[in-house]
């Protein structure tokens, strides 16, 4: 089982800056503990990160056929990326919707996904461990499924 | 650690009603696998289902002292409930929202949450598993506040 | 053939107060009228009145194996509650809203009703007589269907 | 006690196409189910169609002195005429607006009627059953009216 | 000079139904008070009534050559018509528009007109006086275009 | 008979600047072919210019007693002003709102005005005559009166 | 003179959370001190509190013939309740809308209260002060009225 | 194969009026190239123009049997016409919308089409050549579905 | 203890117009039953009136050090004016706004408070004795805050 | 004669996914049959897809001077990029707007494009054919602008 | 050279009151560093403080022919003005929108100026430094005018 | 001290296209006046021009460090990109937003910047003099910091 993580603009920057809202680990730090509950559950994991809209486009459209699952934190692109949307709404690699923040308490712009509606679920609030959660989540989806 | 998981309008209605959305399994099955990962966990949980507003109101003012976390699924109320949203906020203890069909997913009227920018985060579309996932992370929330 | 008929908040006071609004009758004497209609059709009537509206919730989830359909005049929880709709939604027993006065003349938020899209129809503005014709309409709905 | 019954734009077309939408019955078949039930009660009914909204506001306008109600489908035109609801509103004689389809259960543009508010009541819903309630309606609102 | 004056739906009906609103004159005498003013300024008047939007649109296409200025009291068209609104812009005759009552005073919907950002200018108040000050407004328009 | 004439903010720029859309007649200009019309009438006019919302609503509140009717051009304020609206509300002497230019034909915000509901009626468009057409209006209404 | 205090959800919770915004007293101080002034103005008070919005309905129901006067602070109610609008309508008893914070200094949706157009007025911000000041209004008012 | 165009209000003023926005041909000359490209691809062309809405709908109504397809210039009434899109949806024959202007281009209130969306699809902005294109895909879109 | 009580537009024409909506006493009388309730609680009052939003500006910068409270009845302008809004948030002096009527009765454009967000609180609907309630809030307000 | 055929973001998954909105051909079938048209009209076509806003925003800003035309079919960018009109709208290339499925007929948010209004026109609908027709279009374009 | 600087309501205040937002320079402190910047550039400064909208208007009326360019701070009523903006709109002499904080970054109704689209350009964020960047901005616009 | 000035989406092909709306000057022009200004202030620049959304957040995201203070001109991203918002705001490098154009003075949707909010201020529709000022304006802002 092989699950790809994609990470949407500025999350580079986690550890670093804002760490109030988005917390004191570094993106790698998160991608590790990410690795290693889907190691403890049998699945691996590929973890890419890119700032640019049509990149994450082109991750999600090859998936298929290279990994079971996809886990999504698209950050800003959640609120404006049409795009994304139909990557994820093409794709038959089902996909899961993660924020690290709580996007429900925040500015009135981030409370409205226009990803989410074509994934399975979103978790949002959880800082590094909304990942966590999502591996587990994707993991007994796709059991569920076979 | 005691979790007290609340569970809102229709939901006793689960698994006889409407699979195609909310799935076969009843309420009870479902707070059995709750209970289970809790245990498995360290923590026990007090199961609550009621239709009524007020009750839930009453419930969550009354957590403070007897729970260390909510797991709060307020169903049709999520959409249409300030009473619950002041409840949760007047509250001291973290909660939070679970739903067990991808609220995004529906219609528009169920995008958005009244309760959900008052929690520690919303998880939503991974059927009964919302909740169990909702109980790990509840505890690792609980575990880092101390 | 038994058609359960659920009134809502404040249609206690009917015939008491408002009667410019609401008529003279009070909720009795439509019941009444209600009954004798349906007995002539074949047909037996169970009145709930309920300002309440997990009751109101609670009533509509137990009616299935109970009634052959609903009569609801859910009053002002017509234009709020998504607790009531999901209800409806959730049960096998089909319902048919009625109104008193004609909500499509009275202020804005009268016109729309949360519940009207997921009942057979909707009644709105004949005074008692709206349920009167309500019992004909589901008893011909029922047979029409069996 | 002579009725009017005013058939709006496409129901012409009834029971030829769209039965899932508005059933199999012709136009000419509920007319003459209207026409029966209003005999049984002892009134005349004269039965139009047109596709014109002009024609319909002619027609509403001359109902003065030759009809004691009128029932009204509007269809398409009830949610567009601002000239047909002056019409009703300029006229002395009542009238009652139907629908065959549950209006409130479609697209979004049909949840609104732009006449409904000037009428008696709505009745929506009950397929050609609906101009037979109305017929009932309309025929007690008259008596209680002398 | 010759001057069209249009009448839109309902406007057949003034003098005998809501005289609160619209004024006890009926058409034909404010037709006559506009000619006595028109001829009193050495203009002619062509007035038309027509309960319907097509030929009311035919009748402003058919006006060059044969009128020098329009009187357009559209009624209920006026906030619905885009057809209409239309007709007067492609014409090379000037439009002014005029209404009975203040439509400013009365149902929001009646605010705004879809027409009269391609007239002259709009007259909307002065009972039967508007079309006679309309005659006045469009006699000087013309007299200083030449 | 006495009228009070109230032009509101930059109306003392006419003729000097914009005479695309405002002509190139003064303000002086304009008055006095107002006072022209009034006096062959057998009205009297005062013509008052202020560039002030205040001043504005003082006058309109002074005018019981002094004036038989208030010709109000407002001008910007006709856009904003609820105080101004208010004054007419509490006069008892009767008001004609004036535009120069066709408000509904230029920028949105300036087709709504908040004014014209409590004024007898509106004239928009035609430039200084859009005053001495008001005269007539005025001088008609207090006719019929009395 | 009596007067009915009703409290509406999580005001039971006063004095011992979030005491920045509504203040360190408890509701039964609060009650205690508008007793007092109550009293020192001859007027008796029963306060009540609840969490339902149900009860709330059928206690404004149940009022007159026992109560001269109602202070409400509904509280998350007064932002969502229809029903509690048509109780306080229906009822003949007269009622004032209270709040001890500012509604109007906080999140958007609590500046819009649906009650507040059929009492005869609204105070808020004023702390337990609110509803002292409430029974000096409603006494006077009730003065007046006799 | 025989198709049917249809033109609506005000397109009888072609090349004649507003040639900036619609072009200096005639509606005849339209219709004579339209003819054209179909002979050659083996259809016929009947082309109707109408000013009147019922009249459009009553037309698409009849095409069933007649006709294998329709070009559809709603013009003004595109924007406020369900009737229209009412037939259109009823009938069974394929539907392609035209318009001579880019309506994307224009005024807010152009860009929103109420027909296009039971259409196949829409053509807009490439002036008499609009119907020519339409010509083609229809054949094209008849021939694919044989 | 000294209070000033700003008055805005239109208040100068209290008693005399409109007493439906505002009550039949003059500002000149309102403003004495507040002198005498002052006095009786041992603080002094100045009251101004203006029509002029500059002015109320003006009053409200130069109350500091003047001053101890201010009570506002911005009239028209607590719906329209940021500045005076401004000013109340720039001062250190406590205010309350108060309004005679009960303007969450009236027009939908009443209902919202510009100002109010930056007072204590808001008193509305108790005619002259909003004024009289507001200086014991006030003086309360102050006392507290020693 | 030069045309660029530029193809916006997941259009290289077509023919592989969602056959039932967007057809069995893929994305090299239709730019072949694009060609084919182009070559015997006497054009040839260079053909790009690009996921990437900017890629595409370049694209368009490098066409001037090395092509005629440019047939745009943006996919998701055609609902949020702005920085696409402008390159549009910056270029003196002609470009035309066109989409395989019926956007008219999809969610909401694809009803309306950024770009249509600064392109010659739209085409929308059919499919492959969609390009097809375009390349006609253009031609005719241009050949009449020289 | 001569530039007019126009500040708006409240400004009086500065540096006394909110220094968080509006800094700690009174308006006196930041005009003398706007003559110094002036002067040093060869021209000229007014500078005019006024609480009072009409006195705005008046001052910007007045310009032509005294000053050569304007420098405006409405302040709170470049919100809600549009009395100010046709003033600017009808001066000749050109106007640059300063704001000492950031207006983009307050309150939704800030981000909004109803002035700015009528001026030169718009400065916001600067402090005191805006103004005497303006006066660099004016001073090279009216160069490159000549 | 070191600034980095960043150009977004069509900014490289300034001075050949839309001169009307942008002006005459090259960006490479503009940035040389932008360098001779930083220059004689002591400060060096890096300018880039890039289409890409991903590479202005990637620049943004190196900041911190090797630069200053940022000058950021989003252009077409201005009213479209949150996650270029965002990169601001994870900076701890002060950034000023400039605009070439008035946007407040262009279309409805250039008003709205979704950046200004985070950055210290905004200048807009000074031509290539935008940037220099924005020099002038860092420069100082940086001065007061230290």
């Amino acid at each position: 089982m092989k699950i790809l993580v994609l990470n949407g603009p500025n999350l580079n920057l986690l550890g670093k800056r804002e760490p109030d809202v988005y917390g004191h680990s570094t993106l790698d730090e998160i991608m590790d503990s990410v690795k290693a509950r889907a190691e403890s559950l049998g699945a691996g994991i590929d973890a890419v990160q890119s700032n640019d809209e049509g990149e994450l486009v082109t991750r999600i459209g090859e998936a298929e056929g290279n990994f079971d699952g996809i886990i999504l934190n698209a950050a800003a692109y959640t609120h404006t990326s049409v795009a994304i949307r139909d990557a994820v709404s093409a794709s038959n690699v089902p996909c899961i919707e993660v924020h690290l923040s709580n996007i429900h308490a925040r500015e009135d712009f981030r409370h409205k996904s226009l990803i989410a509606g074509v994934c399975i679920g979103q978790l949002s609030g959880f800082g590094g461990n909304s990942y966590v959660l999502a591996v587990e989540a994707i993991i007994r989806y796709l059991e569920k499924k076979d």
